[in-house]
This record gives structure tokens, C-alpha cells and sequence, in this order.
């Protein structure tokens, strides 16, 4: 059974403010220009309902971000979240990763984050996951040389999964975590623990429940290397 | 309270036979001649009572096996193990991995197999760390450049460290599993495990209790290729 849209989510899109960009395609190569300020812009591929990017986007004024979300009931919340806050350096795209090229030039953003992607559990199923090779290739394009993918995930699976995409790209991985947050028991063992992390929905839903948050870092150079 | 070491053992050790290399020294740069083939040789770094060194050997009779145990009494049962199977090409070292530059020249290890290392806890004991990257690069001088490491765990924040420290030395990696048994639920999430492995004593005593053990093969060949 599908879930009926909350009634009214197409209505309150087409009138809500100037955070949703309805025509990324016409923003594709000036998205520093969008915004107020000519600054890198970071990328949240699946939002939500956009405590991550609002997080984000309030503490760093110093940087643009721009948020895709295929779920109208969710984005819409996301961008009242981000209105809410009085936020001007940011702003949301709904639409599907899929279409990311038709939205942004080579080179065009500086940081990527993917946050608790949906795992598509069915082997089958593996080139829909945002971390398939496919998807990294395809990101290789509009992220900088010297940018990073940010991925975060409770999937164990997925997360295997996405580290061994990585691997067979010969891509650079950094700041792997198997537990974010350090809150499973680890005995004696001692690690530093990073205290200062801006949270997603799905992240404090976990946490709360006791499971260990898996992160990493990867750089797609070694892909916009080769010809 | 140390424990008491099992009376005899220093004894025993005098008189077993020929599968104790008493002066690994002297077979340094011939290892491929201590045994009846010249073949490949692997090498096992804190082999404990010998359960997977064996296995492999009376799997693969094509390759010889070296492990090294730093305690007495638990070298001896891996002996005792290897001769009650009328094993021929494995042997012993009884000393600290500290050492391995006296007993092995340079490229005369073919794979390197770490199971379930001491995880010293404390940070100021990561040092000691059987991949701490002092540890990994000493190894690179064994291992020839078309060599891996393989690392079999239990312990998530040796894990975590390890492939860090990996990541740190620009190392690749390869076939990270981080539930090699595919003993955890997982729901829908479909995924091939690897049946045919050759397990330890603390691997089988983890699986038994539903915990997960972490995997990893790891090239040290970008550290050999820098001068
Ligand atoms: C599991 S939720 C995580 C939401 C949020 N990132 C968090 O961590 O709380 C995944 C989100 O990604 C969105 N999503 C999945 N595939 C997408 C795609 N191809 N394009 C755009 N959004 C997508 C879903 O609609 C959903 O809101
Ligand atoms: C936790 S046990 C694991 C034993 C076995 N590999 C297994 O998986 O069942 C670690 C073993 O490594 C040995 N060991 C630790 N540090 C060592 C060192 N520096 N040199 C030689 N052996 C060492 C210990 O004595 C112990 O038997």
C-alpha cells in the first residue's frame, strides 16, 4: 500500500518562498551566483526533512548549500525548517539524484553529503544505493578535485557495501568510524571521539536506539583522473 | 596475578621435534629451503594454539606455512597440534614479532595473516598494535610487493584503527567484511558470505557468542615502492 500524499504538499510547494529552486537545470554552472554571496556550495543528496542541512547551513554562513530531496510531504518540510530559521544560504531542489547533471556543472561543488541513503536491501537492487560505482562515477564529475564525499549510514551492509565500491575504484577513504558516536561498549579501549557532529533525523533516531553510526570520507580524484 | 606457566613447558619445548625452528636466525633468506618443497611461504603473526595455521596447512600443501607465538604453552599445543596431523610443511617460531627482521630477509613472505591481535586498549599502547603503522611498514620489507595482509577481528575499534592507520600509509585494501560469517540480522539485506574459511580458536568462541568478526587484506606495496 502506498502512502497517500498529506493533501495539500503540490499546492504548498508551488507557493512556498525562494528557497526551492523550481528550474536547477537554469542555475547549472551559476549556483554561486544563486546565492547572496559567491562561496563554495556543499551538496546533501536525500535530505530529508533537513535537520542536517539546516544545521549545517547556520553554522557555516560562510558557506552555500543546496539540498535534493525526491519526497515532496518531506522537502516541504525541510524548507519551512530552513525558512523557519530565517536561513539564506541554502536551498533545496526536489527532484532525483538522477538527475544531478542536468543541475550542476564540472567542478561545481566542493563537499557531498550522503546521509543515511536508502540501503535497497535486494542485491539486484545495488546500482539504485547512492554509494553503487555508478553513482560515484557520475558524482566524480560536479565535485572538485580536492573535494569529499561525506558518508554517513546505520547500514552495516551498506556501509560494507559502499567501502568496497571505493575500493575497486582505487579511491582515497579517510576518518573511518564504525561507531560515530562511541556509544557501544568498548571495554578498556580508548579513542578520541569527535563531540562536535551535526546530526540527521535518522542519526538521533538510531543513536537513541543504541546503535553505532558508521562514517567515512572518500575522494573521487583518482576517478576525474582518468580521461 | 600472572598466571603460572604450565610446569614442563620450558621442557617440553626442549624436546619436541622438528616443526620448533629453534634458530630462526640461521634460516634467514632460506625459509623456502627448511622445508622438503621450495614453495611459497605465509607467514602467522601470534598464532595461538594453531587451529588455523594447521588448516591451512593441510589445505594447501602447495604453500609453507611459518607462525610465530610469543607464550610458551600455547606455542606448544600448536606443535603438538601440527605433528598428531603429520603436518610437513609448517613450522614455529617461538618469539616476539619484534623480531622478524633477524628471521626473514627481504620479500621471502608471500601473505602475512593477522587473527584476532591483541587489541591494547590504551592509546598510549597503540605502538604496540600488530598494525600500527611502524608494524605495517616493517612487514613491507618481508612481503613481496604482489603480497597481503589479512586481518581477522573481533574487536571493532581495532578494526576502525587498523584501516585507518591503512588509509593513513595510502595502502590498499581489498574484501572488507564487517560481518564475515554473516552472523548479524540484516534483514532484507542481501549479500554473499564467504563459506569456505579457515577459522581460529577466538574466532569460533566469537561466532558461538553472535558477535561479528571484521576482515581486511591489505597491500603494503605503496610503502615498498618509496625508497
Ligand atoms: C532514509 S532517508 C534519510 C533522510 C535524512 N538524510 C536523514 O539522515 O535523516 C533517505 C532520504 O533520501 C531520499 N531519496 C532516496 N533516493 C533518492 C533519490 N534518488 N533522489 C532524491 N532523494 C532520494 C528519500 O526520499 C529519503 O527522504
Ligand atoms: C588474542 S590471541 C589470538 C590467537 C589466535 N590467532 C586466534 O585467533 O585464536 C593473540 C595471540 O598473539 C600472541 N602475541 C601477541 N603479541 C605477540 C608478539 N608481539 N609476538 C608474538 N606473539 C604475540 C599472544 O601470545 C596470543 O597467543
Amino acid at each position: 500500500m502506498r502512502m497517500r500524499k498529506k493533501p495539500g504538499t503540490e499546492d504548498k510547494l508551488a507557493v512556498i518562498g525562494d528557497l526551492l529552486v523550481r528550474k536547477p537545470e537554469e542555475l547549472k554552472g551559476h549556483w554561486r551566483r544563486a546565492f547572496s554571496a559567491e562561496q563554495p556550495v556543499h551538496l546533501e543528496l536525500g535530505c530529508g526533512k533537513g535537520q542536517f542541512i539546516t544545521g549545517l547551513a547556520a553554522r557555516h554562513p560562510g558557506i552555500s548549500f543546496v539540498a535534493v530531496e525526491i519526497k515532496g510531504e518531506v522537502i516541504l518540510q525541510a524548507i519551512e525548517r530552513a525558512e523557519a530559521m530565517g536561513l539564506t544560504n541554502v536551498r533545496f531542489i526536489h527532484g532525483n539524484v538522477r538527475h544531478l547533471h542536468e543541475w550542476f556543472a564540472e567542478d561545481e561543488v566542493s563537499h557531498l553529503y550522503l546521509n543515511f541513503s536508502d540501503p535497497w536491501p535486494k542485491g539486484r537492487h545495488d546500482k539504485r544505493r547512492l554509494t553503487h560505482h555508478r553513482f560515484l562515477k557520475s558524482y566524480s564529475r560536479i565535485l572538485t578535485a580536492s573535494g569529499w564525499v561525506h558518508v554517513k549510514t546505520d547500514n552495516r551492509d551498506l556501509f560494507e557495501f559502499t567501502l568496497n565500491q571505493c575500493l575497486d575504484l582505487d579511491l582515497k577513504l579517510k576518518n573511518i568510524s564504525l561507531d560515530l558516536h562511541g556509544i557501544l561498549p568498548r571495554g578498556k579501549y580508548e579513542r578520541s571521539v569527535q563531540e562536535d557532529i551535526v546530526t540527521t533525523e535518522y542519526e538521533d533516531r538510531f543513536t537513541r536506539m543504541g546503535l553505532p553510526i558508521y562514517y567515512a570520507e572518500i575522494s573521487l580524484r583518482p576517478i576525474k583522473a582518468k580521461p
